[in-house]
């Protein structure tokens, strides 16, 4: 029986540059379209930083981020869409696939609007940061790799275009979606949505959207096979299967690390908490098959 | 009873930049809700001649012309869906509203490969355009106004997302695609399809997209609520209605400006002449649904 799953791609998923993308998107469709050949309906999600910093960096500057993140959307979706479809017919799958320009409501009050810390854009030096400050953006040195761009990353509510992105999945059709963790909207009065400055965490948004389409799986892809406790030391423990509740404690000792795998873990708790039967798998893009049919990655469920 | 219409924008409908655009989407959104709220299915395609010529001047030189049109079809189709979906609800009408990536299949044959003619971008001093010719573009000089980039605009041959938006459309759901005429793709070997360095007419394209999708009806908006012959002269005529063959006169005998009222009136005569019982509208946005009801703007059938 097929799993309705949500799989959220990472930046190694996507390449770094178009070149990288056209070629990257390839084992990318290889991965999907072998979860979707065993009868799983699966939705796909994507981060963005590297494409929607570009996209910002080359516009006017007056092109606010909620338009540079519906165009990453497109930039990303338009190869990813094709290599999924070609995947698909060469193994003789008749599927449609398309791109969803998704908006994703925020919190205009959320907290993460004063404190910008969602890294956008490629590495730049110290001068190269500071130009870009004076002219009133926040750039912050990362991990001794150089200085990027940073914008605030609320937490996502909910996903504006669920009704057309669960008529899709319903008729059988891939749907990519939440590309960059959605296009930030948030209400003002009356019925507008109004773009907000901000990028949303790709694997909340992914959270969210698996929610919101009552999906049986959370597919959370990284750059390690599984999640490891004492990560980076001798004792380095790999972890298979945790409840909600042993991840949190591991959550609360700092195990994880922020804007690492902290928000991946946070987002896969939020997910197998929110409904008894629901998975969240965190593993390597070539092992999401055997992962899902729990051969390998960390499983987080009830 | 309701109709299936495709209704093609213009570039009165969109406005020149984001600020403008913001504000003539409110208008269009007006006009196209008056069609849906009487009862007929609607699907919008829309140009996208200043907006992907910005893009494409803002993007790294190596993007090619086809992602261009991708990220043209999120700019514009971000704020019209929202437009839409904003006027939709504050009329109580609670529909669905999306923009879908859409591809067009051109022949990699097609003749107009060889001839550029399609005006991108905005007017440029003829130095601006020699500078660019310099590059390896193509610029002409338009109708007095300055000089403009063209690309090859081939004519389009099917919607390789077609059934995805037929799925949304029986689903009662407002699509928008083929924005900008769609992303222009050839196929290759195998599964393949490549982007073209084209814009394709996206009167054409809504052509094919309305008898792909079995539509009653093709609106071309225009900015005359009429079609005319001695257009511009004492003995100007304005027409109410014509069938494929009249208008195919009129054709021969030079009446339409190419580039301006000949590619609308081809488009409305191919669409006449594919089925019995289609028809095919030219008139101003705001008359629109006058025009569906038969009181105004120049009806093409058989």
């Amino acid at each position: 029986m097929g799993k309705r799953i949500v799989i959220a791609l990472g930046g190694n998923a996507l390449g770094n540059n178009l070149p990288e993308q056209m070629e990257a998107v390839k084992t990318t469709a290889k991965a999907i379209v072998d979860l979707i050949e065993e009868g799983h309906e699966v939705i796909v999600a994507h981060g963005n930083g590297p494409q929607v910093g570009m996209i910002k960096n080359s516009m006017d500057k007056s092109i606010p981020m909620s338009v540079c993140v519906a165009m990453s959307q497109a930039y990303i979706g338009y190869d990813l869409q094709n290599a999924l479809r070609e995947e698909m017919l060469s193994r003789g799958l008749n599927k449609s696939v398309t791109t969803i320009l998704t908006q994703v409501e925020v919190d205009a009050a959320d907290p993460a609007f004063q404190k910008p810390t969602k890294p956008i854009g490629s590495f730049m030096s110290k001068e190269e940061a500071e130009a870009l400050e004076a002219k009133g953006y926040t750039c912050v040195e990362d991990s001794g790799r150089g200085y990027r761009q940073v914008v605030a990353s609320p937490r996502p509510q909910g996903i504006v275009e669920l009704n057309t992105i669960k008529t899709l999945v319903e008729a059988g059709q891939v749907v990519i979606a939440c590309g960059g963790g959605g296009i930030p909207v948030v209400k003002t009065e009356g019925h507008h949505l109004k773009g907000a400055a901000a990028v949303i965490d790709k694997d909340f948004a992914s959270c969210v959207l698996a929610q919101q389409l009552d999906a049986d799986c959370l597919i959370i892809l990284t750059a390690v096979e599984k999640v490891a406790i004492h990560f980076g030391k001798p004792d380095v423990e790999w972890l298979a299967d945790l409840t909600p509740a042993k991840a949190q404690e591991y959550i609360a000792a700092g195990e994880f690390a922020p804007g690492s795998m902290l928000p991946k873990v946070q987002a896969a708790v939020m997910f197998a908490e929110s409904k008894e039967g629901r998975t969240a798998l965190i593993t390597l893009l070539e092992k999401a098959k055997d992962g899902v049919a729990g051969k390998t990655g960390t499983a987080i469920h009830q």
